[in-house]
């Protein structure tokens, strides 16, 4: 077994569902800690956060970031094995984080190990941060670590997300940013009443129907090259007692909108409400913002990312912003480039979520040799001193 | 205590939750036995009806109408007294069934009494049809029984409803026709799928709202000297797991509409079908029909109504087609002319459901008074011959 193999099973072993961390940062800790890294804990309420740093503290900051915690795993009895149990078959280890995202930390923490063994002298900074709070409100997790940095004056330039950012097979797909995400919780207010007596009552789900179509019909930008088109979906729509003889007094509708850098949410907020009043709605407004929307301009961290996957794939990755949100949103306005190279997410947050073993090997050797190429310049790599593979 | 008054206190005493008659069908056949008139039971079901006639069996058949079934009182700590347990403050009866309608029962009852006491040789037939199930399903109730007249061939010629159509004063108002009640429950299908990635989705709320605006925002017609304008209303509706980032696969409606007789509910049936086929829905509805609308002309029953209540009170009725159903919708489409009259409805299916005493007795003149004006012509009635009021 592999060295990323062993660590990945370690850590999946450990229950870490959201926000529990059961034991992974310190395990991590104690391994970085006796390769040379200066080990702190940045603890925000009940999440834990880990952040390890080698080198100078200076230009250029590298930062790998990932996440310990995991989603729930639901039944025991709707998975083949125990999710808690790593399994390998045929090449492929199955277990709860085997994909998002425990594979992709141990593989960069195999790949730091490796790194700093090989160029202890490396130039600026290379750093891991590890949340226990990705998976769920996100609140206390890189969230906080990034409002602490800008008040600390941490500067980070570069940012590798190990989220599984790949389609197929790993490393075919990048992400180079990311849509924000913004939630609305409505409520529309009318006036209770018997529908045989319609004028004494007020339906607020006619009312709102004007609204919904210009909601849901508008075409809020174009998409560009960069981002598909910005767009509102209604996710929850809630009136009635139940009676079919009763007028609702008030109509819940929960939306959410994923939007472009086109849009800040709030000019999306204020374009919302504006058509809300437009219409001549009662209504109460609650909003969650997940994330603004970032991209990462082709700089030094894309172009180390793409030559890195070029020369060990031989095919240079999609450079994509389609997908969720991730926690890279929140160290992209601290001036980072962000990038996000993960294994494949097809069965991620699902029963029997897996990855194939090979590709965590993948996984630490590119990090590693982003490493290099963002870290060591070029004179200081004697021929033949390529670090040794992780593995 | 007046006979209608102590009547209706026996009748109130009997818990007859829809649709249990709890023995008061059995009572008033006892006194119209007594009374020289003949006793049919129409059981349907689990549904108690009583059929009891008098005269030719010929016409001109004047029916009076009621239900013995009640709704259920609800807590008694929400009441003021028992709701079974009739009282009498300050000229008001309280109890379950006061007003909706073991009061006009009493009074139908008494009046019945009094005028084959007076008139027994009266014109065509007087009869009273009672049911147990009116304020449930109503399934087995008139809805049977108006099948099986039909079946039979028994006509009716007049038909009057006990049911409380009064606002402030009893006899203000009467109504002489009911508009038609179409249910729909409706299932907008779509495809679930991440908010994240629309275009794999295919959300029912977006896809439904333009049928929704126009359903809403349609003038269906623009009611008559007699209806209100025919309305569509949603009572009801559902989509959504909970999760703001979960597009759902399908969207529930229920809705209804009370429409006049410019509609029959097989031509909305089709108009609304039409609609979201137009607009290129995936849907399943199922309809139901509460009742098709009706509206008595001016004529000999609507006459003996007024005619009676201006003598009787000094004033005319306003003759309405407002409010909810009644079972007169099922004997009207028998031919029968059909009005209501009755109590107060205020108070009707809340708690401390009343009626005035007084306005038992004047309900029973009333009900003896129109079947006088219908039943016995002008020659019969000698001079000083008027039925003895019942009270
Ligand atoms: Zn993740
Ligand atoms: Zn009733």
């Amino acid at each position: 077994m592999s060295n990323v193999l062993d660590l990945t099973c370690e850590l999946i072993r450990r229950r870490s569902v959201t926000p529990d961390d059961a034991g992974c940062q310190a395990l991590i800790a104690d391994r970085l800690r006796a390769a040379g890294f200066g080990i702190e804990q940045l603890p925000f309420g009940d999440v834990r956060n880990l952040w390890a740093t080698h080198g100078s503290g200076g230009a250029p900051v590298l930062m790998l970031l990932g996440h310990t915690d995991v989603v729930p795993a639901g039944p025991r009895e709707d998975w083949q094995t125990d999710p808690f149990e790593p399994v390998v078959r045929d090449g492929v280890l199955y277990g709860r984080g085997a994909a998002d995202m425990k594979g992709s930390v141990a593989a960069m923490v195999c790949a730091l190990e490796a790194f700093v063994a090989a160029y202890p002298d490396h130039d600026g900074t290379v750093a891991l941060l590890l949340t226990s709070d990705e998976e769920g409100e996100a609140i206390h997790g890189v969230r906080s670590v990034a409002e602490c940095f800008r008040a600390t004056a941490q500067r980070v330039d570069y940012c590798l997300v190990g989220e599984p950012s790949s389609s197929r097979t790993v490393g075919d797909t990048v992400k180079v940013g990311r849509r924000g995400s913004l939630s609305g919780a409505l409520t529309v207010h009318g006036v209770q009443g018997h529908v045989a007596y319609p004028d004494k009552a007020d339906n607020p789900i006619h009312r709102f129907a004007p609204a919904l179509l210009e909601l849901s019909q508008r075409q809020w930008d174009a998409g560009s090259a960069d981002f598909p088109p910005t767009r509102f979906q209604v996710s929850n729509i809630a009136a009635g007692t139940g009676a079919n003889n009763v007028i609702p007094g008030a109509l819940e509708v929960q939306f959410n909108l994923r939007f472009s850098t086109a849009w800040t949410s709030a000019a999306l907020r204020a374009e919302i409400e504006s058509v809300l009043q437009r219409h001549g709605l009662r209504f109460d407004l609650r909003w969650h913002v997940s994330g603004e929307p970032f991209l990462t301009a082709p700089g030094a961290l894309r172009d180390a990312v793409r030559d890195e996957l070029l020369d060990r794939l031989g095919q240079a990755p999609e450079e994509s912003t389609v997908g969720g949100t991730s926690d890279g949103r929140f160290i992209a306005p601290l001036g980072a480039e962000v990038v996000e190279l993960g294994p494949v997410n097809a069965s991620i947050h699902k029963v029997d979520e897996c990855v194939r073993v090979d590709a965590l090997d993948v996984l630490a050797d590119c990090y590693a040799g982003i490493a290099r190429r963002l870290l060591v310049t070029a004179e200081a790599v004697a021929p033949g001193s390529e670090p040794s593979s992780p593995t």
